[in-house]
């Protein structure tokens, strides 16, 4: 099907992410790696700060920055608590057509839910893995990840080629977080912070806050809690933009996602309040009486 | 004008500044877009850990960089307390040939001091935002600027055509911070700390401190002040290189943006003496008797 | 010799080490000094985070990539306690065939125990400093290395014209370290860790690891010690991978540049015991009785 395989040409491009940081030589190791397949490979990073292991970050950064990729580019995503266990190194199609080279772990779970997984492919060890590394075990983003993604963006191996198809359905998956709707309130989570800034980026996206009838400008009756305890209270003005209000003042805002955000302008909620993301972290918003 | 077209040329390098950091997928965000214009751009990071909205850090970093290189070579800085305010994006000439995207919020301060801006022009909102993101009103650095630069980067508008063109005099610039000369002291500020070496960078050129006649190897009578209270007093010698001081001890030397710096031998100056930078910091040099 | 030069053969990648950090722009300086050059260079980093003047680290994370690079790659390694002093600027050629620009002052002592070092060059100064840039004497990376290396990578100037030749074994190089095997037990040192994650890389090679004849699975008797005092004793596991131990568990392990490790199961054994590297830190391995 020759529609099929226009649709999975790959443009050259690696995208890499880890939760290897950028001090030692890893990240550098994982480029020459892929350099050796193919010296025209155009190479850049997404993050290598991921917290040491946190699939969920992994998987909501993926959704920050692949749909804004041209289809045709492939990421590789390295974080993983359990290398060398028997989970499967997969790469996946997303709906926009980039593709994801990723151990099955969950990595995935935002794009699948916010733009969809087209299709997936578990990767061949005889295909994937760099020759004569077969004696080193704990880094496969090195021997395998980036290797086996060198292989399709360079056009060694195809997508068809590069392992047998898996339903996308069968994927490892964590479970949804989802903003809940009752007697007037929302109650959603932080799902992380915009990291430099401190403000609480939530899972209530800007379609779902429209049950709340709140206009630009009104206030907003905010709660944030730790478990049971409430540690901030307060009415906020639900702004188009941080500068909407003064300086040091809190707003919430429709952030970079499509999802609401909580933030002091030119200021740092989280910090502020020491707030953190998901469990035991939630937020709810009420409209004022 | 066939010779000003030349003169405007891109070569298809995109260099991004910004407050960002590199631990979530804003940057990766930003070049997605511009590749998605253009997927042959060349794109490089000058900086993405200027300190949360400082513009003045964002500004002295740009004149560290932008002079080396190429003619033709576009910056893109996304430093701004304001965003969504009603501050102007802009696309500035700089007198050697580089280009820079940035809000009007004085980031281009030292580079005009410095090396000059030689035209500038106030990008076109209809021409310079990425289709489909009109609802979003907190990236611009994704939506606006690195959509415009690439747009520019890749020849599918021309600098005539961005926008209109605006007097440079016109642009917002920081107020300059000079050293002063008189009764044989030379007084002036801490800029900048060249970072992780603790060495304080001032505004005393090479050519201000000839003012003093202190010759190579010759002490310095050398102050800090904090407001009022100095915090440092001591002689140091002028030295050219830092190996002219054994290890440990303190010298003077002309730093590589050619101004008067001053560091420990293989230690860090203002780690050991706590010195910040800009106001109320103050460095005083004198001839030694 | 025609075989020869074809071997000699750069292939435009550049690859920057340095202990400058990437919060200012001094690396962002060094790339446009070296697009200056050649415009069609690619150019990618190692790590800038080599703790300052840290040429042990530098050796140790050159070997951690370098080997994985083509041939024909130019690595640029700027990290000097001496700058400005006598050291020689040299350029040297790996076994493998990669090149390395560094000031000759121990930078290549891992490399070239581990891979070897073919043949090395005395950059002449007149041929590889920037013009225009005779008054700076503080910033060789960007005068010096960054500019020569990109002469070499551009093909403006050969390996053979770049300077004099000199004998590999007339350069700098640090001292060894080796372990010891007597009595049934191997001491050995702690080398770096693996950063993000807290593992100790020990100077034991899993090939030296064979003389306490353990099998995978066996406990090993593993000590920590801090000069005379030991901070660390228990039987830990030699497992094929972190997964091989429950999560919390320690573990022996080869780790991905061939020698023996020393970890936690996604935990941070060198957080966990407060342990650092190189002197005064030993470990001490013994087959369990």
């Amino acid at each position: 099907m020759k529609e099929e395989n226009e649709n999975q040409k790959m443009n050259g491009m690696l995208v890499f992410q880890s939760d290897f940081g950028l001090s030692d030589g890893a990240v550098a190791a994982m480029y020459g790696v892929a350099l050796c397949v193919d010296e025209n490979l155009r190479i850049y990073n997404l993050t290598h700060d991921i917290p040491p292991f946190d699939t969920f970050e992994a998987s909501y950064r993926l959704l920050q920055a692949v749909p804004f990729w041209p289809a045709g580019t492939i990421f590789v995503s390295v974080v993983e608590p359990g290398v060398g266990s028997q989970r499967r190194c997969i790469v996946a199609k997303s709906a926009k057509g980039q593709f994801i080279v990723t151990p099955d772990n969950g990595t995935l779970s935002h794009l699948a839910r916010a733009i969809g997984i087209e299709s997936a492919r578990i990767i061949r060890e005889d295909i994937g893995r760099r020759e004569g590394s077969q004696w080193s075990a704990t880094f496969h983003g090195r021997d395998i990840f980036a290797y086996s993604a060198a292989l399709l963006a360079g056009g060694k191996v195809t997508y068809d080629e590069i392992g047998e198809a898996v339903d996308p359905s069968q994927l490892v998956m964590m479970e949804g977080m989802y903003p809940e709707f009752t007697e007037g309130e929302i109650r959603g989570t932080i799902e992380t912070l915009d990291v430099r800034f401190g403000s609480l980026w939530t899972n209530i996206s800007s379609e779902f806050f429209e049950k709340l009838h709140v206009l630009p400008g009104e206030d907003v009756d905010v709660s944030v809690y730790k478990g049971k305890t409430r540690v901030y209270h307060s009415f906020v003005p639900f702004g188009k933009t941080f500068s909407d209000v003064e300086v040091g003042e809190p707003l919430l805002y429709v952030n970079s996602m499509h999802h609401i955000g909580v933030a002091i302008n030119q200021g740092n909620f989280a910090g502020a309040y020491n707030i953190g993301t998901r469990d035991p972290w939630r937020v709810v918003f009420k409209k004022k009486n």
